[in-house]
């Protein structure tokens, strides 16, 4: 055992269910710090032992049930439509107090199918860290990738307070700056944030002729990037969360609008505004997403 | 004199109009390879002798005509609704066999412009070096921001073939890969690649709730880094590339209401084929914008 109870995180063993690049720099950020021994959990035992010699995770295990009923904390890092199934899986075995989080985009849903029916003493808060990239994999995997990033919880009204206290110092340990919302607030604000971004930036490579490819120069690329993730990882993120998504793409979709009039009347005037406002927000976010004076603690 | 005949630049002084990042850039260029000597040009003396001082010109004219006189080659890097008139001018005053270029991001209408009506003698040949940046100022110049990028070169049919091969050599002498196509062509692609991106960055930008700031991660600031540009630059190139830009708009509203129409509709393999798609395309372009097998020569 290499934590103790004294240590920030406050769970002995935690299990990593799906070691990517979310779950693997989980893994490898609580193995350096010396915060908890890492169960990782996936189907691939090739994979799985190779994440294991990667040093992101000290043991392996294949079956879910084996992992939960061992662990002080699971966190679920698989595809979003997958949380709330596998959690109950894994509740199933799971010890009294144990405490249930995941890594998922939307938050709503996975919150709703969890805020009730597990066994008693076994809780569900979810977490979303805002971390990531449209690489995948362990070996993409950074142990630091949590320092300096905000991470989301989500407790509903009835968390007990304690387990969202101990999350909030998880997520800490690994050097993230925790943020509580509700889950449809946290809804309302990726969609804006992450979801739509992802739509716009993948309707934008897919715009583009082959042929003028040569001629993509770095805003392109830098405009485009998130669209190289994973279809189906984001067919599953975009219709858990279809209506907040809607909801947003309808503002983009105005606000774009604006931007093709004015370009189609030529009128310069209502260009620039909508160019200067559009510069003055960008410009508001600092480069670590935080505007000045707009951490919420 | 810091050059010979036997340089590759073939121009023994290049004036520059417009000392900001990519003025500043190519001075620097010039001058750290002793391609040329470098006057640069501009309306702020204080500025301009603060560019002198830091090494990215040899001597700074505030009178364009002054400049243009005695140069062999004059580069234009004013925004796009200024470059025409400034030619003229200093095409008025030039020595026989002088070069006119140009680095902006719209070439249609200066080439137009520019394509009868100078002196004889007097040659202008329109370039467009895909670099640049959202920030502005020599101060963020750098000497090699053209190695290994993608310059377009916009010669007409009646454009001398002898002042084409200096333009494109001087090009490659500060590290470009030239590519030429006709003004039409440049526009067309150049909406896709990179006016309608920064509509849509822009419009990205501009959709953001300033509460939801703090939520903003890497791939919202990647998607909307290029919003940070210069309003009135922008507004002056997509005006002047408006039928091109409106164009690609109408084609990039297609696409997305096709990936809204999928969410709409819950339709998830029509998603993952639109997602998975975009994907495509974006891993197609190298990371210097070259996909293999398209380098345009």
């Amino acid at each position: 055992m290499t934590s103790s109870a004294a240590a920030p995180s406050r769970f002995e063993t935690v299990a990593i269910v799906g070691v990517g690049l979310i779950g693997g720099s989980l893994g490898g950020a609580l193995r350096r710090k010396k915060l908890a021994r890492v169960i990782g959990v996936g189907r691939n035992a090739g994979r799985l032992e190779a994440a294991r010699q990667a040093g992101v995770i000290d043991e392996a295990a294949r079956d879910i049930r084996d992992a939960a009923a061992r662990a002080d904390l699971i966190v679920f890092c698989t595809p979003v439509d997958r949380i709330a199934a596998d959690a109950r899986e894994a509740a199933s075995v799971s010890r009294k107090g144990t405490l249930l989080t995941d890594a998922g985009s939307v938050k709503g849903p996975i919150c709703d199918a969890l805020a009730s029916g597990l066994p008693d003493g076994i809780t569900f808060i979810g977490s979303h860290p805002l971390a990531g990239s449209e690489k995948q994999g362990f070996e993409h995997s950074n142990p630091q990738l949590y320092e300096g990033r905000v991470c989301v919880i989500t407790p509903l009204p009835h968390s007990p307070r304690g387990e969202v206290a101990r999350l909030r110092h998880f997520w800490e340990a690994v050097g993230s700056r925790v943020i509580e919302l509700s889950p449809v607030d946290h809804d309302r604000a990726l969609a804006q944030t992450s979801h739509v971004p992802h739509v716009v930036a993948a309707a934008l490579a897919a715009t583009l002729d082959r042929d003028c490819a040569p001629l993509a120069a770095s805003g392109f690329r830098d405009t485009t990037r998130i669209a190289g993730g994973d279809p189906d990882l984001w067919v599953a993120i975009l219709l858990e969360n279809a209506e907040a998504v809607l909801a947003s793409l309808k503002k983009y979709e105005n606000v774009l609008g604006a931007f093709t009039s004015a370009v189609g009347s030529r009128d310069a005037e209502s260009l620039r505004q909508l160019l200067a406002e559009a510069r003055d927000r960008r410009e508001s976010l600092r480069p670590s997403g935080f505007p000045a004076g707009h951490i919420v603690q």
